[in-house]
């Protein structure tokens, strides 16, 4: 296939083009990366040290004409949660890598002296150049400045100051078509970026070998019917498109697992103020953009622009997650400030479902008061933006505001903050973020889906009943289809229409001239959720670390239940 | 015997008091808080919130005769390590306990409103009482006021602004008999008191039933040969007397173990500016006391009274390990400030091992300059005593500060700071930092002992071969020494002197009527490890834990010698 893989030393300041071992020839995205840092990476090193690596790669099917392929995987021994770490994203620097032939890029050391650098790749190989002019500088600005320097088309991977300031929860900052931040969101990737001093990534395709197919004819045909599946499935043709991720409010609140007020609720009367159906009417009257695609090919486009009361631009890509952390559970019941302070986690470089949960916790230890909107947004943008001490702490994540006012109301696993869905009432979802290798993380397993949306069959959402296995399931497959390229989103429609998911490991095939069976793809999932774990249990994680916080024994409103999972209930995820 | 257990309770505000249980009979100090934390405390609590417990446990030989016997026991699940803690200290607690016949005081729960109180204890009984009087106070003003209101005699345990804003470098803080300090120092016991709303906790032991002796005549001639054994063995009868514990500066300097700039060399061409023999003289030049007890009934008084040059008190109980840490690895040659500084983390409640290595970091991450020994005492006075973010990140101890600042040079074992003995230069220290159930800990097992000293025979310093079995030695007779209310130092004529270990076992002989051997001895320490070592393992500990950092990779000067112990090898110290 002449594809390569691309290792840059940042101790010695030195690049390498090597082939792709034999090993890894099969492996893409998630897999791919899953399997190199656990190969290559000391489990118990300093994940901001020299032993750490970066590794980012893009999927089995990226850069082809598969809809939603262009992910990228990225990953790296986690500063914050101290085990394996895949974070993807969306953007255009994974097409790009994938069209100049590397599978990889692995970035490995850490520079002796106190100098910072850019990376720069493009068909003629790798540059490594001591670049100090973005230091201290947001990914917006960076963004655009080197959007008209280099092209629009251009990939650029960038860290922001929480980055430099090796903040364990900064994230690696991706840059869309149209100059806008995607994040390879969880997990402290920004940090480790950090530690090897590096602020940005270019990867300029121009003259690239580009992607070739084994069978053109056979990929074309199920290509198309993957797009059809997913243009005729209600979620990704029409719920996504209209309204975003953030449908999900009056879902989410409807079904009583809606975190107000830091887990105390799971029902808030105002939640029509943050919704997806008002956001969406919001935009439309600002003349901002309801719908957009984070890359090339998306064909669901859940991405937005959000404009202000005068029409100017304040954020895009504001998702579910970031509006109702910093709305229903932090008691903010208004759009506007929400989207200013997820423009300030984007331009700084901070993952925005930690550092809303971040914002839970400070509330929650009296740093700032319930419902304070502007409050949140000077935290964010004034003290972590400036490397603070209160700055330090908040960009530390959720767990390091806990520990530092010495409170106890934390909702983290692993030390990762859990996401705006509370496993109480989607226990499911309790059974992910209690077992996900990744600690916390609602996209390891997406219960929700089975739980309340009837996709893939149902299980009952309060029951304890189903859970490991539903889990189990949803995080082999979500393994899997990291592994791909695709985003996430394939899965909705994958989990109940059979040609949909028999068109993603036929496009494989047709890609690779392979003869994946549905069975393949299983394994292939199960091989990277215990490639991953059995890093973690390298590096010093027990079972003793598949809990959930000791709060969530309290009761939820308005159903009333608290989670009571027995240990060895949930241990049972890990038999298979 | 007439003793019993209290409880108190304070999430119902209720006491009770027990029997003491069948299994609970034969053991005291350590081996009883420890037994207790494993046997009612859940290992994956957390360590503030009200599953957590705080046991104070006075030991076998307490309120005896026996010279040096008045330790008290402090047990808890530790918010530092998230492991479980021992922590024992001097002070008059431990024998008012014992001689009102309490064997164990079980703290339990946690208060439902956010109110204060006081715990007081005597012969009527326990009183929880509402009590917000010296909130906010330090350490020295609250003892010196309730010795004024309820006698000199009376035993009191504290905590500081450090405990009450729940940092995990807090200590407990028990009154000398001269109302000077004394601290349960490490692991954070500070906190949990903090968390369970105690500020104060005070021990009358007037008209209480007081100690019998099983076998008098026995107990007075044992008693007289372990004493007559301290005196006579030099480092107990004369060094420690003498110099206190400082006299470690130039013992440990010539080693090449004397830890300079956060670990970077062995050895500092100013070590004679904080020496014990320095000390000493500065301190009879002042009219302070160079020697002094920190319990009625020590023989050895390694405590001393520092003034300043106008004869007026700084500090009291001003250790080796403070000094060294303030001193050569802060690179501070300055003893009049290193004095202010440790009088401050005294009062304010912090460990003051913890809180040195600190500002150690503190340096590394720049937040202040090397040898800043002003802006130390500020840091520790201004930011840490008024709880300020900065203080916070300071107050919750070395693996805080690095985490906050994104630095990997930072001297923690299961995230609790390395004392003032480099691991690679006296290997034993490196066995017992790597493997005790406590985190870094010198008095787990002082393996400078038999490494240097030649104490219990001799391990070359420089090599492998035989730390792990020294340290394993060491840490099972320290558990034992623990359990018995004796002070450590003991542990000095009883590895070398053969009447005096067996002086030990038969003071407790005569004390209950027993018939223990040495092999008793030995096997209690070591049923005090796996203990410990099993609730651990339950809160999630694996032998991924038992490393040292990464950077003692480095090669120390003068004898540039790394450590390079591979982790099977220091595995091997739990097989027994």
């Amino acid at each position: 296939m002449g594809e390569k893989i691309i290792r840059v030393n940042m101790s010695t300041l030195t690049t390498a083009v090597e082939a792709v071992p034999a090993d890894w020839v099969g492996l893409g995205g998630r897999a791919l990366t899953s399997t190199i840092i656990a190969a290559e990476v000391p489990p118990t090193c300093e994940a901001l040290g020299k032993y750490n690596k970066l590794v980012f790669a893009p999927g089995l099917l990226t850069a082809t004409a598969a809809a939603n392929s262009g992910r990228l995987s990225a990953g790296f021994k986690s500063p914050l949660t101290g085990g394996i770490k895949e974070s993807n994203a969306g953007g255009t620097a994974a097409q790009n890598l994938e069209k100049l032939g590397i599978k990889a890029l692995i970035i490995e050391g850490v520079p002796q002296e106190e100098k910072w650098y850019s990376i720069h790749i493009n068909k003629e190989g790798v540059t490594i150049k001591e670049d100090a002019e973005y230091l201290g500088k947001g990914n917006y600005e960076l963004f655009k400045e080197i959007g008209e320097k280099m092209g629009k088309k251009i990939g650029v991977l960038a860290i922001g100051p929480a980055g430099e300031f090796r903040m364990a929860a900064a994230n690696i900052s991706v840059k869309d078509p149209d100059g806008n931040i995607r994040s390879h969101g969880r997990g402290g990737g920004g940090a480790v970026m950090g530690s090897k001093k590096i602020k940005y990534i270019t990867v300029d395709d121009a003259g690239g070998p580009g992607v070739t197919l084994a069978d053109p004819e056979k990929f074309k045909e199920q290509s198309r019917i993957f797009a059809k599946a997913m243009l005729d499935y209600p979620v990704t043709g029409h719920g996504l498109p209209t309204y975003g991720t953030n449908i999900m409010v009056n879902i989410v609140n409807e079904a009583g697992a809606f975190p107000v007020k830091n887990f105390r609720s799971g029902c808030w009367e105002h939640a029509e103020k943050i919704s997806g159906e008002t956001m969406h009417d919001v935009i439309v009257s600002r003349n901002g953009k309801p719908s957009h695609g984070c890359q090339a090919g998306c064909i669901i486009k859940c991405s937005q622009v959000y404009n202000d009361a005068d029409g100017n631009f304040v954020t895009a890509g504001f998702e579910y997650e970031t509006i109702q952390l910093l709305g229903a559970n932090s008691l903010i019941g208004d759009l506007d400030i929400i989207a200013k302070c997820d423009w300030a986690m984007d331009d700084i470089g901070i993952d925005s479902i930690e550092g809303s949960v971040v914002i839970n916790v400070a509330m929650e230890a009296g740093i700032l008061s319930w419902g304070d909107g502007e409050g949140t947004y000077r935290l964010i943008n004034e003290e972590i933006r400036m490397g603070t001490p209160l700055g330090r702490i908040l960009g530390n994540g959720a767990g390091s505001v806990g520990r530092s006012f010495g409170i106890t109301r934390v909702p983290v696993v692993k030390n990762q903050a859990i996401p705006a869905y509370d496993p109480r009432t989607i226990r499911g979802f309790g059974i992910t973020y209690a077992t996900s290798t990744m600690g916390a993380d609602h996209t390891a397993g997406y219960a929700i889906a089975t739980n309340i949306l009837r996709i893939g069959g149902f299980v009952e959402p309060l029951k304890n009943e189903g859970q490991v296995d539903l889990s189990r399931n949803l995080q082999v497959a979500t393994a899997a289809v990291d592994s791909t390229g695709l985003c996430l989103m394939v899965a909705f429609p994958a989990l109940d229409v059979p040609e949909c998911f028999t068109a993603i490991y036929e496009m494989i095939n047709a890609r690779y001239g392979l003869s994946l069976t549905a069975n393949d793809v299983v394994e292939l999932g199960k091989y990277v959720l215990k490639t991953e774990r059995d890093f973690n249990q390298r590096a010093g994680f027990t079972s003793a670390h598949d809990r959930l916080p000791e709060f969530f024994e309290e009761p939820l409103p308005p159903h009333n239940i608290g989670w009571d999972f027995k240990g060895e209930e949930i241990d049972e995820f890990w038999n298979f």
